[in-house]
């Protein structure tokens, strides 16, 4: 049999004297580097336990979605989670909004006598339909231009159908998100001006299948407020096929969600404090809130899960950071980001010095890369590391957006980094019934954490 | 709406300019190459139809064990859709083993009292167990010293067991998979040559879940024949723990599966002439037949569609190569490789001139890059291309192994290329139930048919 004894005690002071000794002239001590980096991700691959945690997360407790008791029971696990490896958690308060679900149900009649199911769900933060429901004409758009050349004549009393599918010529998925999201968050306010009555949203995925996909929205104040539903991209080809048809289309919704009062709930932060410079803070992190729907294993408990897996490896290792490492589950990026605002609140009143931060919300896929947040300088020194990456299948170092939760932290001397993992697979779960444990695939999830754990260790040592 | 129109008679018109040119100084026109690229994988995610041929293979035919009905009816289908293409379809014929898996079960027992059923499949080629099945003790090897330490004494009338657990530490699964391979293929063999009545295989997978993984397995001449079988990775724990906690086990195996006659079967090949050079061929293929779990979808449904697709998109194009681009359907990879064999006797009996040939058979994941065989000439030409590639997510351009159905057409000359998807996810699927046709994602499926349809196009312009 093969021994399989892990040299924890040698390995750990192999990285004392690894850390000890300065960069030399070319910056960068590729043999030394390459072997701790080759170790954190065999252990990653190995050791951790982060696939375990994200399970027991997602079958215990399920989606957590802000001001839920799911998202309670989320808080205190992540709490005890971060306690039992040693990184003295603390439970920093927010205000989230609640919003509850509730039922609902919708389908079609055409004038040709037709009829259909529709699979919807509420957007996170509409209000409810009135009465038995709304049973009206739909009216379709797939620009903002659509819609006003519609105009109040033809939108007023009906309900607008939003259908711009993404568009699948771009490779990274997120650039097509980006494109149609203005509708499913804008889209009720916007036909509301025009008088309709109600918003159905296309599903904000490139498959065609049967679940809808959930997401915020807004209201704008003195816009009368309409309830706004997704539809699944399914269901929107079917009443669009309608329409080309030449039949009128009129859609039956009901959905009985509601808006409550605010409720407290909480960041959870642990850390392994730094030897040299404590006050030096990197902060890895994602958020612990989703929405309803599914697991929320993808979307984001891989990243919170891969943030704390960061951690823990370094507890693995014994390895003694030179800066604190911190992280950071943040509560409610979903519907109001308000656990980001607060702890970049806390972090102007105590004077908190992130040297960097790196965020992992893309989902738990294969790694890609990272994308640096507006800071030449320092995307220079992370592609010198790549060297030092590549095998494990990080080659896109480049500049570009971090994420919603660290961006509030931006300075003019730190560094905000979003984790990349494929993008392909991640609109066919979020926020949809679909992003659930099983779909988390235990190696991919634990790569991108080896990825984020070996970006650590090189910004630890080398600074950014 | 926007304008979603296809000026393919313009681009067709652009691409046979940007073709006539020779290569510059540099060896490489990058911006008109950039551009037929840029072409190739949008219509790859847009206009292929890859996902749905793959789709109807899979839900209408189902697996594709070569000598099965199921593989009949693939070779017309192929035949048939090729013919639509307008390729010029032939059927090479050549005859294929024909086993047949029938029935099969195991439970265990232990010394305590304990039982439990099993997740077993015959591995492929397997005899059936005789009488009413087998009932009898396990001993557990992880190597074949395991088992030469064991001796005939501790070996004879029982079941051998060989649980080598697939290493994770690799990154890329295959080597992984590289090594455990040989107890599935040759463990039978060694297990009988100590006695043993049975031989019971760990699938190779690297999940724990409970999908026994089938595969090819070898008898040796004058080495008695013993049925042979692969068990679920969780079933392999769970035999292996009991023997751990020091209880005797027994397995009871029965499995009614025969060997019969060869077949009569076929390779299935398409071409587009080259116009230039259409003695020249660039061969891109992929194996039709499949184990006969699940719908063969990843293994290896999505190589040959892929393979079609080049063809395809060649036409949507309208554009002509300067060499011949021929696909390939090789039969009977799985268990015999008859078909690769007489696709190669047929090229030396007719000096067909493969000046390159590209196998994708590693599931139809997201691209990665390619593996070239044996040449490094071929290996810095690629490299230098990879700036064209890079932003379709293809780094990974080094020498590396090409692929088991064009492994007998290399020359002193001509270059063999393996197309590499990511690796993470194929041993969740390979050889079992669990390789099914919603298991592939539609994008990933046509990135990694336009990446090999932007390397054939390169190969065809530039030469290698």
């Amino acid at each position: 049999m093969k021994p399989k004894i892990l040299l924890t005690g040698a390995f750990a002071l192999y990285c004392c004297l690894a850390t000890a000794q300065e960069p030399r002239a070319a910056g960068i001590d590729f043999l030394d580097d390459q072997k701790v980096i080759d170790e954190i991700y065999r252990l990653s691959l190995t050791k951790s336990k982060v696939y375990n945690w994200l399970g027991d997360m997602c079958l215990d407790i399920g989606p957590r979605l802000s001001g839920s008791a799911q998202a309670d029971s989320a808080v205190e696990f992540s709490y005890r989670l971060m306690d039992s490896i040693g990184l003295n958690p603390t439970k920093q308060p927010c205000m989230v909004p609640h919003w509850e679900r509730g039922q609902e149900m919708a389908y079609f009649t055409t004038s040709e006598g037709g009829k259909g199911e529709l699979n919807i769900c509420a957007l996170g933060g509409s209000i409810s339909t009135e009465g038995d429901g709304l049973y009206t004409e739909i009216v379709e758009v797939e620009t903002w231009e659509d819609l006003e050349a519609l105009g109040r004549e033809q939108v007023e009393g009906k309900i607008v159908f939003f259908n711009e599918p993404m568009n699948p010529e771009n490779t990274y998925t997120f650039h097509s998100y980006g494109h149609c999201v203005q509708h499913r968050w804008g889209g009720a306010v916007e036909a509301a001006k025009y008088g309709a009555v109600g918003a159905l949203v296309r599903s904000l995925s490139l498959r065609i299948d049967d679940f809808p996909h959930t997401g915020s929205m807004k209201y704008d104040e003195g816009i009368p407020q309409i309830p706004a539903a997704a539809v699944s991209t399914r269901g929107a080809e079917q009443l669009s096929q309608k329409l080309k048809d030449g039949e009128q289309v009129k859609v039956f919704l009901q959905q009985s969600c509601q808006n409550l009062p605010d409720k407290q709930s909480y960041n959870v932060i642990g850390e392994i404090k730094g030897k040299k410079n404590p006050e030096n803070i990197i902060l890895v992190g994602g958020h612990l809130d989703s929405w309803d729907k599914g697991h929320g294993a993808h979307d984001d408990g891989a990243g919170v899960m891969q943030s704390l897996g960061v951690l823990e490896l370094f507890k693995i290792l014994d390895y003694e950071p030179n800066n604190t490492i911190r992280v950071v589950f943040f509560m409610n990026e979903e519907n109001g980001l308000r656990g980001a605002k607060k702890y970049a609140q806390i972090t102007e009143e105590k004077g908190w010095n992130h040297i960097a931060a790196i965020e992992s919300d893309r989902g738990g896929f294969t790694p890609r890369g990272f994308h640096v947040e507006g800071n030449s300088k320092a995307v220079d020194k992370i592609i010198k590391w790549k060297p030092l990456l590549e095998k494990y299948g990080i080659h896109q170092l480049e500049e570009g957006g971090s994420g919603a939760d660290i961006g509030p932290l931006q300075t003019d001397d730190n560094v905000l980094i979003g984790f990349v993992p494929d993008s392909q697979r991640y609109f066919d779960y979020h926020h949809s019934a679909a992003d659930t444990f099983d779909a988390v695939n235990k190696r991919e999830l634990e790569l991108g954490m080896g990825s984020i754990s070996a970006l650590v260790y090189l910004i630890d040592k080398y600074g950014l």
